[in-house]
């Protein structure tokens, strides 16, 4: 499919789709908008981030050939259920969702048309909602198209192209169950610990005092409540795993200062710095 | 002491005494050097960093109205003890370390001239040496001074009088106590989140798929091994106190994702974003 002929239909314009229909706009893509909040589809129109006239949302629906559902994890299989009768045969639908497990199997046992291929684009910002939107959300960024058994690889090229042209700096391929282990480890658990550090006590005053260390690590802490209570509802055994390996860590450190083991922790510390120097940009 | 008909001296002219000396040159104080590294004090002197000519270390630090000790913590009781003997009689000495029990009344208790004040600049980079030293690390960043019943308050006034040159945003005092346990958890405890999550698996594939929330939490990880095994074990009550306590609100958490407590996790998030908004600079 080619996307410059294609009408793509974004479904939900909060941050990360108003990013995308921005940032494919841009290029001069059919970009249509739903959002049950009627004003962030007038400033999308009003701002070119959209090109709906007055189409019904059936009318929409019905002429896109491209769907990219950007609701949340609980709201993608209802609408996609609830809306598929009025799909294109051949449409591909897609979502961007952070867990796939508790969604993928589901959404294509389901489906009578077309083709559902999920993918993960591995960015955002501590804001929300279509005005915050930004062309270049996932400039520099990694894309995780998650692909099964039951997915074409014309529709694989098709999420690459989106990707390229949404200037992904990497777009790469994983099963669904190593996307949901992956995600549990790089991204549900720091945000644990950036909770779980402005859970642990109150520390109001301790902004006179603070450096960067505590800004870095807590950036993350400004959570969409709703959002991440569904994300780590839906991925509980990863992520439950991998916070118990974490305390592992901890108690293996804790245990190390208190023995002051000087050569096992400066290994630590050396392991710490090549490794993350690799994560680099 | 007015900073202005001052010498201060710079013993060690790494990051953060590189910087200082910087910041004040640029405010036309006279600042000299001293350093076991003679290509440090060679680029600080070609680079107007210092004023220093071909005067020997005895004469600089016998001139010094004002001293800057930036060494690790282990070597600033030696430094003072070895060399103050020519201290001029009513010189100001201060530090820049991380920690201070392990090292003020130790030094307090063996001072023979003049005075010793303690401060804490709460800024930092990833990277060493004078040749990354920068006027405006300071910029906006926390100063806590950290006096004892033997501090006069005068001198009090001096070291907030060099904060504000270095540009500090604010400029705090606390007890000996009160810094050791606010940096446990401000600083050392999130090194260890970071240092903890780099060694917790070999991660190098993941930087194929990582997004910005564990870049972020890791930064700190290119840790300087010789510097923080000096800051943990020299903290080390404080630190082994807030990494158990941080291991119980990560069960915390757990407990929550275990049996899906919608309530409380989402009460978790909310505290945590107010909280963290608080932090914002």
């Amino acid at each position: 499919m080619n996307i410059n002929n294609s009408n793509i239909l974004i479904v939900g314009l909060g941050l990360i789709g108003g990013s995308i229909a921005k940032c494919l706009r841009k290029n001069d893509i059919k970009v249509y908008g739903l959002d049950i909040n009627k004003d962030s589809i007038e400033y999308a129109k009003a701002n070119n981030i959209i090109c709906n006239k007055n189409e019904s949302n059936k009318e929409l629906i019905s002429k896109a050939n491209i769907i990219i559902v950007c609701l949340y994890p609980s709201q993608v299989c209802d609408w996609i259920k609830n809306n598929q009768k009025y799909f294109l045969d051949d449409v591909l639908v897609t979502d961007v969702t952070g867990i796939k497990g508790a969604i993928v199997d589901k959404i294509q046992d389901t489906l009578t048309k077309g083709e559902f291929l999920a993918m993960h684009p591995m960015a955002g910002k501590e804001v929300s909602g279509v005005i915050n939107a930004s062309s270049t959300l996932f400039k520099g960024a990694n894309l995780i198209i998650v692909p099964t058994i039951k997915n074409n690889p014309k529709s694989i090229d098709t999420l690459k192209e989106i990707g390229d042209m949404l200037e992904f700096k990497r777009i790469e391929l994983l099963s669904v169950e190593e996307h949901d282990k992956m995600i549990s480890f790089l991204s549900q658990l720091p945000h644990v610990l950036a909770v779980g550090l402005m859970n642990n006590r109150n520390n109001d005053h301790l902004i006179r005092y603070t450096g960067d260390s505590f800004r870095d690590l807590t950036r993350i802490a400004k959570i969409n409540a709703s959002l991440w209570y569904e994300l780590f509802i839906a991925n509980k055994d990863n992520l439950i795993y991998d916070i118990d390996s974490f305390i592992e860590t901890l108690v293996e450190i804790k245990t190390c200062i208190q023995n002051e083991d000087e050569e096992k922790l400066k290994e630590m510390f050396e392991i710490s710095k090549v490794r993350r120097t690799n994560f680099d940009k």
